[in-house]
Formats: structure tokens, C-alpha cells, sequence
């Protein structure tokens, strides 16, 4: 894997010279096309042996092109913001928007060599880590994004004498990194553990580039040409004709039977139950919420459901319970100019609540497999690789100790119009109805199979739906709080073993 | 100014509940009126005596509005991202955009309160503290927030009281706040400086509402009342017919002389001189921003000139100089949807530097004063003020240590003209030259007269502007490198004193 980078490449200083102003110039200009056209980020990664000229590749490379356009990242020690989420957090939140570069240093491979190398864990743990980046690349190469992956290498002679050099030039003498790295045992364990990664993680869509890192001119003009020839691929690239792969169907119900027609829509409960039994699940909730054990979880509920369900109110009876300090509902409405410059899930990944705090999702990441393919807002390669990103994105959440919770409030046609006319009477509750609800009722049985669809690929151990029969309000409300608070419970219980 | 919340003001519960579903329906209203116009978020500060139901009144609004439009923030400890940063940058990151509300649990005047009842600082530095509250508010108002101040009041025995039966009481004694309370003393002191604070902050545009807090169902329907009333008085305005306030002319210069005519544009570098001082000032820079003082401060550096002047070939000098995992650019065009729905400087609070960091500003908030001026973009009323708010963000960006370095670039017209032309005909550099910089050409003179008032307000000795000749190029980068280095250099010999 990286002996065609222990070869002594080099490239003498008259090439060099001559080749750079013409490489300079193309890739402003891709550059510039990229910011034009907004389409897609460019995310590079840099990786690899100490001493290879990664920080002065990028030095050069900023040199080169237009630094305005560009955010160079490093991920060193994590902030408690970040330490108290998911780790790929603190990535998410410095992903560059359509038409920036981001160049990562320090990125995911970074932490899972460094775990490996020290010995913090074990090839299993280190092959969890290569599939987890695996997945966050194909996603986000999926939503458009250009991966270009560099892996800087000297073989371990170049190194050591690399090092040396570093070591007496005073200039540079600040660069050098821990002594660690001039004992060999790094270096073979380093190499051994990054050819694992670098084997696993080169893909079509986001391959590696091994770089032979000991000749400046080489290994600057090889850098810069492919990161030139992969703009200019992606640039070219008609946003229109992507997604032309196959896509399976996903098969049709063959009876009448569903999962939401099977629901018993009769279920309710009278008021004195439902007053008793609601201050009860609320009192259970509040003192969930300020057990000890809510330190180390956070909370994430989920709400979708019909149009005029009852999500608000069953909302509104969930916070009811809480010191407003602990929650806070995100209601999921159309994207934001920032959000829409941006992979699809990065809008739910800004909410996810820190260690102790609860999130309440008013709609939410299922709208692509909701709204958006019933409406054709997006293709169906799209709805369908979310079913598999959603999941990637709640066993992230999981965990990291989130507890996740996801409704489906469900009602009937009848019930859906009742509930539509008296909106429609009511003059605070006009707000709640517009044209959209109407037309959303026309679509009930393509919207009841996407509902099914989506259950049966997304409720897992780990995340699962609850449907809610929603026919009664009373009722409805109970088994949201309830189902909360068992899921609360349960984590909560793992700990005492 | 207790005085009126110490006389046990008391509401039946039958004329409580015969008022409630009324003032719920205005609230839910007026929610929904503020959402549809989104035009001002609503930000309301809760302050006041330990166990005068602050939490509570809270947690009612939030059941009688719709809390998927309300987000209550809470101020405790500090992260250490925002330790990094100026004090008020985690007030800014939590601001609510237009057309939601925050509710400020543990705002800036509990700060200030802690700090003076525990004698961390005396009265002087409370009054700076409450001059800065005051700034913040009076800028937050003109940029169209709805501020509303509840300050919770008990007398003395009445706190007693109520402490006592909270500590009873098993479903609320987690809420009792530290022994402290208990003792008169911090009582005393509190409402001293308490009263000293309210005194200097209530202001006509955002006054201060003191309310009993012993009697729940007083408190409650006190409380909905001021903020239904407050709504509704600020969606009632015409936004247009605002800005009505008198506007003081600036004064115009009565003969040819300004502080850019008088600038001698001839002065250049010859290309072995320029070479030998670049490269020495970009050593000196690279050597102050690895110094171990750089820790305690950060840089900023703003970059405004006339088109063509060279703000981007300058900038490409500094960052030449350094790693560029200690830079950050941050070019400033259009502002996105998020940053319109928040006041004016909130999308450069969003950059400002942590400690250790470098943010290099390619174009400013100094837009307001310039472009926006002359454009028209916004009255002048608000640029009139932008100078005050301006001068205050950049004391508090100084205050926590961070350097400001600001840059005029000017060249003439002659000069501008050729390189308009030059960019024209040069493949890689079209994408400079707009319609736009011809247009702004043809305003030359206004933008001087805009750019001297600029400079005469706001170049202060914590935050001078420096004026760059630059016609010649190699004279503006030198100068704009020397510039940032002693800057640098000045602020770290304060530490050696």
C-alpha cells in the first residue's frame, strides 16, 4: 500500500517552477467555479506520518489559492460542549458549507489511529471506528460533497532523518511533534494500523491519496494536482445526472393489511383516568429528569404524526411536566439558507442536546422519508439511502447515551376532519390550518405506506417507533409521557448492574 | 422601588381562573402574530430574590403559550469555549431570531448581582457593568428586540416563609437554592445593589417590571398581563414610521482638505527592499503568534478599502506568514437569512476569535458605515448609531484581550481605474470586477466623505484605524504586516509589567 511512496520521488526545482504557475492559476479558477456554482463542499482530509510535510502542504496550498475560500480545521483536545455529544459532533459542526473548502486536520482517522496505536483499544474497536468513517464519507458524498483524503508518508528512514533535521533547523524546531515519534515502535505500529484504515476506507466515491512526503516540489505538486483534477472532476460533473444508479423498489403490500390499519384507533381513556394517570406520568418524568443517572444520557423525543394528531398538545403535556431550563423543542419547518448549504441531516446534528438535556423534535429528521417522498421534493435514491443515514445517526446518538424516542400519533380520516373543521371555527387555532393540510389529506394512503415503510426500516432496539393510537387525545398523551419514561427507566437500570 | 411589591398583593382563585382562558388566548395570539410577522424577537429577563417564583412563572408561561416558539436559557457556568470569549458572547450565541422568544434565566444582571452582593468587586465595577447592560439593550432595541424585565420581589419575611415551606416540602426541596439565601445578609445586600441596578436600567424601551412573587396566582396573571400588553404594543408598530427620532448631521468638511486627500500616495517599496521586509515582518508575526503570550489574547484584523485596492493580496501576505491552523478568514458578503433575523453585529459575534486564534475580517461590520450608508441600505439613524455600537463591541473584544487591528486601503482614482481594466483582461482575475465596482466608482466622493467620518468615530486607542497608502503594493502589505506586529508587540508588553 504505500510502497510507491518510499520510492525517492523528486522533482527538481526548474519543473517545479515551471509547473506552478499554471497549476496555481487552474485551481483558483476551480476555486472560484466552486464558490459560482454552491453546489458542493470540498472536504479534505490530511493523515499520516509525522514529519511528511502535512502542515506545510497546506501552508503552500493556501498560498496557492484564494485562503478567503478556505477553513483549515484541527480537531485537538475536545471542548466540554463537544465531550458532552456524540464525537462526530464536533465534525458536523465544522463541516464547510456548498461552495467552501474544509481542510481537517486531526479528522476521524487521526482519532481512531491514535486510540489504536496506544493501545487504548483493540482491531475490533479500530474496525467499529474505519466502518463508522466509511458511512459518514458515503453520506456525505451522497449529499454532494467532494472527499479528497491525503495520507503523507516516509518510509521510516526519511522519517527519523526528517525529524533530525526539524529538530536542528530553529525555525522549525516548533513543529516537531512528541518525542514519541522517533521511536520506531510508532512508527511500524502507525503504519501497520493506518494500511488497516487506508485498506478499508478507499472507495470510488472517496479514495486515499498516498503521498511520498520527504521531497517538498514532489510532494507539493502532487498534492496540488490532484486536488486540482478532482475539483475540476466534481465541478463537471451535471448535478441533474446524478443518482442514476438502480434503486430497488422497496415492495408494495400485497394485502390491505399495515401496520397503521392494524393499530385499534378505539383506545381511550375517560377524565378522571386521564387526569390521574397524566400527573402521575408527569411527576414520574420530572423526577426522571433529576435522577443522577440524567448525567450521563441525554433525551431525544421525536414527534411526527397526522396532520391535526395532537403532536402540539401531547408536546405541550410532555413540557408541562418539566422546569422549562431542561428542555427545548426544536419544531422542524423548511431548512434555513445555512441549513440548505448543508448535508441533510446537519440541521437535526446542531440540536442534539448536551449530556443531561432534552431535546423535543416537532417533526424532524423523517421528513425525508415523509413529506419529501411523497412530495418528489427529493429523488427516491435519496429518501432511500435515509432510511440507513437515519439509523447511522440514532445509534451515534444511542451511543453516546442519548436515549431516543420517536412517535407516530395516529388517527383516523373521520377524526382528521372533525379535528380540521373545528380548526377552522376556532380563532386561535386558524393559525394551525392551511391549504397544505388539505392537500396532504388527499394523499392519506400514500402517505399511510411511507409511515409503514418507514417503521418497519427505522424502528430498531436501539430507537424504536411508538404508535400511538391518537383518536383520543386522553389517551394519546398517557402513552406518549409513559413510553418516555420507560425508556428513561430502562437506561437508567443498565447502570446498576 | 420595592415598595409596591412588599404590600401582599393577593388575586382569589376564582377571579384567577375566571381570567386565565382569555389572557392564554391573547398570548397565544399575539405568539402567533409575532411568528407571522417575524419582524423582532421578544427577549424577556427573569431576575429577583431567591424563591419568588421566578422558575415557576416560567414554567406557566410555557403551558399557556405554545413553547415550540419559546426557548429559555439558562446562564450557569461558563463552557470553556465560552471562556475564550468575551463575556457577552454566550448572551449573543443565545439570542432568539425574529419572531421567537427567549426567556433569560441568569442574564447578565445576575452576573453582575452575584458578583457584587459576594464582594468580588465594588460599586465602580458594578456601574461599568450596568453601563454595559444598558448599551446592550439600548443596541438590542434599536435593532427592533422587545425586551421585557421582570425583576421577583419578596420582603425579607415573606422570603423567610416561603424558603421554609419549599424545604418542606419533598416535590420541591431539590429546588431550594444554596444555604445562603437563608441568611439576611445576602438578602440585604442583594436587594441594595439590587435596587441600585434597577434604578439605572429601566429605560423607556425596556423597563423594568417588579412583581410580588408571594402570591402565585398574583405573580401569574401580573407577569401575563405586562408581557401580553408588551407584545402587543410592539406588534402594533408600524415598522416603517419607526426611526422617527431627531438625526444630528454630522457636519460637513468646509474646504477640500480630508484625512484621505492628505494621505501621500506616492510612497513605494522597490522590489528588493519590499522583498527583504516582507519576509522579515512575516517572520515576526509567525514568531508573536507562537508566543507564549498569544495564550492570553487573541487577533483580530479588518480589512476595508476602496475596490482594487489590494485587501485581498494583503491578506494573502499575512496569512503567508503563518500556520494556517491559527487563521481563520472570514470574507464578509451578503448576510444568510439566519444572520438578518438576528441584530446587526450578531453574524461578526459569531467569529470572534477564541484566545490563542487569529480572525482576519475581509470586509467588516464597518459595511454599516460605509456601503450600507451610501447605499441606503438602512437610515441614518442606524448608521448614525452603528458608530456607538461599534466602539462598545470592539471595548469588549479589547477588554477580554483580544487585539484589533483595523485597515483602510486607499489608492486613487487613476490607480483604481487601471486596475479595474487590468481585471478585466486577465482570465483569472474577471471574477473580480462586478457592475457593482463601477457603480460604487462613480460615488467616489461620497464614500470618502463616509469613510472620514468612519475613521473620525471610531478609531479609538484600543482599536485605532490605520490608513494604508496603497497604491503601491508593496508599501500597503509591508505596512499592513508592521502594523499587526506591533500591535501584537505593545499588547504583550503590557504583560511584562
Amino acid at each position: 500500500m504505500f510502497e510507491s511512496a518510499q520510492i525517492g520521488h523528486h522533482i527538481d526545482k526548474d519543473t517545479f517552477d515551471a509547473a506552478v504557475p499554471a497549476l496555481r492559476e487552474a485551481l483558483l479558477d476551480a476555486q472560484y467555479e466552486l464558490k459560482q456554482q454552491s453546489r458542493l463542499p470540498v472536504i479534505i482530509l490530511i493523515n499520516g506520518i509525522e514529519g511528511a510535510g502535512k502542515g506545510e502542504t497546506v501552508k503552500l496550498l493556501n498560498e496557492w489559492m484564494d485562503p478567503r475560500l478556505i477553513d483549515v480545521l484541527t480537531f485537538d483536545q475536545q471542548t466540554d460542549e463537544e465531550l458532552a455529544r456524540p464525537p462526530a459532533w464536533r465534525y458536523w459542526r465544522a463541516l464547510p458549507p456548498k461552495g467552501r473548502m474544509g481542510v481537517f486536520f486531526g479528522n476521524w482517522y487521526s482519532q481512531m489511529l491514535q486510540g489504536r496505536v496506544h493501545g487504548q483499544f483493540k482491531d475490533a474497536v479500530l474496525d467499529q471506528a474505519i466502518a463508522g468513517a466509511e458511512r459518514l464519507e458515503q453520506m456525505l458524498c451522497d449529499e454532494g460533497a467532494l472527499i479528497i483524503k491525503f495520507w503523507f508518508h516516509l518510509s521510516k528512514k526519511q522519517m527519523k532523518a526528517r525529524l533530525k533535521t526539524l529538530r536542528d533547523d530553529p525555525l522549525h524546531s516548533w513543529r516537531i511533534s512528541p518525542l514519541d515519534w522517533q521511536q520506531s515502535q510508532t512508527y511500524d505500529r502507525f503504519v501497520r494500523f493506518g494500511e488497516r484504515v487506508l485498506r478499508r476506507t478507499s472507495r470510488d466515491y472517496a479514495p486515499w491519496h498516498v503521498i511520498e512526503g520527504a521531497d517538498p516540489h514532489y510532494r507539493s505538486l502532487a498534492v496540488g494536482q490532484i486536488l486540482l483534477e478532482s475539483m475540476q472532476a466534481a465541478l463537471a460533473v451535471d448535478p441533474k445526472a446524478k443518482h442514476k444508479g438502480n434503486v430497488a423498489p422497496l415492495g408494495r403490500s400485497i394485502d390491505d393489511l399495515n401496520l397503521i390499519n392494524a393499530l385499534d384507533l378505539s383506545q381511550r381513556l375517560d377524565k378522571k383516568d386521564y387526569e390521574q394517570q397524566l400527573v402521575s406520568e408527569q411527576a414520574r418524568l420530572a423526577g426522571l429528569l433529576r435522577h443522577k443517572h440524567m448525567r450521563k444520557h441525554a433525551l431525544v423525543a421525536v414527534f411526527e404524526g397526522n396532520d391535526a394528531a395532537g403532536k402540539g398538545g401531547a408536546i405541550r403535556r410532555v413540557a408541562a411536566a418539566l422546569d422549562p431550563r431542561q428542555y427545548r423543542i426544536v419544531p422542524i419547518a423548511a431548512p434555513t439558507e445555512e441549513e440548505r448549504a448543508q448535508p441533510y441531516l446537519w440541521r437535526f446534528w446542531r440540536h442534539v442536546p448536551a449530556r443531561g438535556k432534552f431535546t423535543i423534535f416537532d417533526r424532524s429528521w423523517y421528513g425525508r422519508v415523509l413529506v419529501e417522498r411523497v412530495e418528489g421534493f427529493c429523488t427516491p435514491a435519496d429518501w432511500m439511502r435515509a432510511y440507513g443515514e437515519i439509523n447511522d445517526f440514532e445509534e451515534q446518538l444511542s451511543n453516546a447515551g442519548v436515549v431516543v424516542v420517536k412517535f407516530w400519533l395516529a388517527i383516523d380520516q373521520q377524526t382528521q376532519l372533525e379535528r380540521f373543521e373545528e380548526r377552522e371555527q376556532i380563532p386561535f387555532k386558524r393559525y394551525k390550518i392551511t391549504e397544505d393540510d388539505w392537500r396532504n389529506r388527499e394523499k392519506w394512503d400514500v402517505y399511510t405506506e411511507a409511515v409503514g415503510d418507514m417503521v418497519d426500516r427505522t424502528s430498531t432496539e436501539i430507537a424504536p417507533w411508538t404508535l400511538v393510537e391518537a383518536n383520543d387525545k386522553r389517551w394519546a398523551r398517557v402513552k406518549v409521557l409513559r413510553t418516555i419514561n420507560e425508556a428513561l427507566e430502562a437506561a437508567f437500570a443498565k447502570h446498576k448492574k
